[in-house]
């Protein structure tokens, strides 16, 4: 198993790092690897916000009511971009520009090619050993992100990323077997995934009660339906069509 | 530099393969890879389709009319995937649960684990020394492609992915530099934006003008231009609504 593999399989999410920042020469490392990922159609429609000024850390860890998003070795901030595309366009040209951009392949093509860089990103810190967390929860309060970094339109934050030096090492956290995600030919039939699916709570119900911290009784499924069932940021939809993505 | 960083920054699409399959070992190390990403809040909300079937890969290829979709040494099709999260719930829990996955925030939740799921897998096959492209051309016929696997509701196919030993090495395509993606605590001006642009502009003629193969006299902000301007793939908008995601 070659160094990269290695990596990739060793992943976990690292939620407390050591007070020290990342050098430029790090940063500089993790940016250009982000940038060359691959891209839809060579549209390259995302951006990077690195954050460091302590007040706009602290409103993001407030949004997002996470601690370690203040307290880390550096904070990126990925967004969908089709902005910069439309900068050389005439009235005429912006306007066909326009109805395309506003449909859902649009929007699903920035979104991919801000996710790709993105996780370029947290391999190359990982090999270096850094530890990352994704940050989803910068979407807690959507509008409250574009209003701290004055996001343009067709710029839409889509999450962010914590990364330094870990200061713990978490036990990692098991995933859906092979057979549960990964299918030859056809899709699975729905006793097929439900016979998966009680191996795996069979299986995470032991990891749960044995980790090292935080020992709960918990199955997936169960977790799964609390959390889908609860409504959960409902406004990310009016938001991403007054930024004039996905109206159409 | 070290190896994984390499990898990451080396870079470059393959679009004609030996006529070798992967073997089951190197497609098991793939897709645990994948696994293995980052997911929002544990719900691993994807699934991936490997396709062996020669018909299904034919009319895979005419779907995104590129021979190397047939022609390769494996294909995985990479899915949004909330189908598995439903179904162990009662009527009334499915009711509440619906609710949520047709907002925009579960849709993005779906594409975003699925293309960390995806990228990981490009990295750990290209870590192996095989090549691959990402066909987001499967979505110009994006019913055909649910017909062909019998997607049920909530799973969308993203894109593939054309896996392979590579019988080509093209040139590296030159990326947006850094200072025209990667900003500090806040987006640049139109200005600034303007400016990076014309010089990327300049130094990508250049690529185009000297490099191995199809030469041609072009710039980025005009590709860009006229793809962005041309309707493309307009049904995937109604489709995505159809397989219960995005709806409100």
């Amino acid at each position: 198993m070659n160094e990269t593999i290695q990596t990739l399989l060793n992943h976990r999410s690292i939620r407390k790092f050591q007070d020290k920042a990342l050098s430029e020469q790090q940063i500089t490392t993790i940016v250009d690897a982000a940038r060359f990922a691959s891209t839809s159609s060579y549209l390259m429609a995302y951006s990077i916000i690195g954050v460091t000024d302590p007040n706009k850390k602290a409103e993001l860890a407030a949004i997002s009511n996470q601690a370690y998003i203040k307290d880390n070795g550096h904070f990126l901030l990925f967004c969908a971009d089709f902005h910069r595309h439309t900068l050389h366009a005439t009235q005429e040209e912006y306007q066909d520009m326009l109805t395309n951009l506003e449909n859902t392949e649009h929007f699903l093509v920035a979104t991919i090619d801000a996710t790709l860089a993105a996780q370029n990103a947290a391999i190359a810190a990982e090999s270096m050993g850094l530890g990352i967390c994704y940050i989803g929860s910068i979407r807690n309060d959507i509008d409250k992100v574009n209003d701290l970094f004055q996001l343009p339109s067709h710029v839409i934050p889509l999450f962010g990323m914590a990364i330094g030096y870990p200061a713990d090492s978490p036990d990692q956290k098991p995933r859906l077997p092979k057979t549960s995600i990964y299918f030859e030919n056809e899709y699975i039939s729905d006793d097929e995934h439900k016979t998966q699916l009680q191996k795996f709570d069979a299986s995470i119900s032991d990891y749960y009660q044995t980790r090292k911290e935080n020992q709960r009784i918990d199955k997936w499924t169960s977790q799964v339906k609390q959390s889908i069932a609860n409504p959960k940021r409902a406004r990310i939809s009016t938001y991403v069509k007054e930024k004039l993505f996905n109206k159409r």
